[in-house]
């Protein structure tokens, strides 16, 4: 099989010192790399600078990205130009990137500017002023190369980066395609849940959902969740590794037929 | 000698899953330690998760810190337990913390509600209101486990740190004192003012000045500054670090006589 694997977190530019990133270790996309190199295949992984990575070798190509753009000019060409049997995206993506960066008092001065256009500022009609006038600061405002630290607050005004998980199927039809969620303290149910929208909106054939608060260390308890919505339950890193690929050789030989 | 060297980025939590960093490979100090080791001094290396960090060795301790709290926590416990002969802080440390993450969407209605308590907004007293205002929101608002995605624009609200560079010269009078200052794209000229401004601020014996447009890989230009302003000049990381090491060297011995 030829597989495609994202590991590690994205990162975004506050400016040219500063970033804003995801955390990530990459731990198990390696581990997914392995699993697949050890059984044979052919594996590209798409990684970040302190991810986790196999060791160099035949059937192996390493790919170093940085920021969700990076990510998104990889993949198109990646998925462009080579059919892949299989995609695990793994990697931690940035929902947002930096829009601007200003200081506290830069934002109360925009803000005044703003407001004292209007001669009255009439209580209906206060929200759609304000909401203009954040949104003429946000997009009006130059981010400096090196915010000076002479500010007791600092404001970042971040805006949405493009979902790059909805592109994977449509610039590859026929791969296995397995997604990630990540929550934060939620219940199981609510967790496969989200993970099944995950799935069914990206249209994959898997996800893997996980919870922050049952991730600690090897010990990562994830719940590899299919079109089905039958629930497989893992414990470590390990087992995810393993039934993923297992699951994923399965779908494979499936659609080979 | 007893030294105590800084390296890497601190980086500040934004939610569970994502944090501010700031960017800084460890070469510098890595090389740093090095050098002093290789010349039979003792090192205690204060660094963060994936600066670089010569090998366990005799006369190495490795402490691991990630957030400007952490640091001031250790270089407290460090500065106050140890006499050291020479601190180099070339960390670079997060100038700002989360205060607060917000949608846009809270922020105006947070901007509505406290603008429409006053019943006129009056012209020459709305700075101050809507300072308070920003104020008010970005106190009181509390940040989600992890930021839902579904939001097109975020707001970061970020609050100033202590400057730990501050205490050094406090907790270790004796001390040779080697601070750091990168700033990006200047002139040499203000360059080598603002790294004397940071020398004396802080009551260093030297600082090494350097702007990031100069940086790249092992080249690295670097203004070794002291408090009679004499000027020292490297083009290498390894040349930075042999300069500190010679310069600290030769100050120490100075002071023991």
């Amino acid at each position: 099989m030829k597989v495609l694997i994202t590991a590690g977190g994205t990162s975004e530019k506050i400016d040219e010192v500063r970033a804003i990133t995801n955390h990530s270790s990459g731990q198990l996309g390696n581990s997914l790399a392995e699993c697949f190199l050890a059984r044979g295949h052919e594996v590209t992984y798409i990684m970040t600078p302190f991810a986790k990575h196999p060791e160099k070798q035949t059937n192996l190509t390493l790919l170093l990205i940085e920021t969700t753009k990076n990510l998104e000019d990889a993949l198109k060409q990646q998925l462009q130009q080579c059919l892949f049997d299989a995609v695990i995206h793994s990697m931690a993506v940035s929902d947002f990137t930096t829009e601007t960066a200003l200081t506290e008092q830069r934002l109360i001065e925009g803000l005044v500017q703003q407001l004292s256009k209007h001669r009255s500022l009439l209580h209906d009609n206060l929200t759609e002023i304000i909401a203009q006038s954040i949104e003429t600061i946000a997009k009006q405002v130059q981010i400096d190369k090196k915010i000076h630290s002479d500010t007791d607050r600092l404001v970042l005004f971040l805006k949405k980066n493009p979902k790059l998980i909805a592109m994977i199927r449509q610039l590859q039809p026929c791969a296995v395609f397995v997604g990630f969620k990540l929550l934060v303290d939620v219940s199981k149910e609510e967790l496969i849940q989200v993970g099944l929208t995950t799935l069914e909106k990206n249209q994959c054939d898997f996800v893997l959902a996980n919870d922050l608060t049952m991730i600690q260390g090897e010990q990562h308890q994830g719940f590899l969740i299919d079109k089905n919505k039958h629930v497989q339950i893992a414990q470590t890193k390990q087992e995810i590794a393993k039934l993923i690929v297992k699951n994923v050789e399965e779908k494979w030989r499936e659609n080979e037929k």
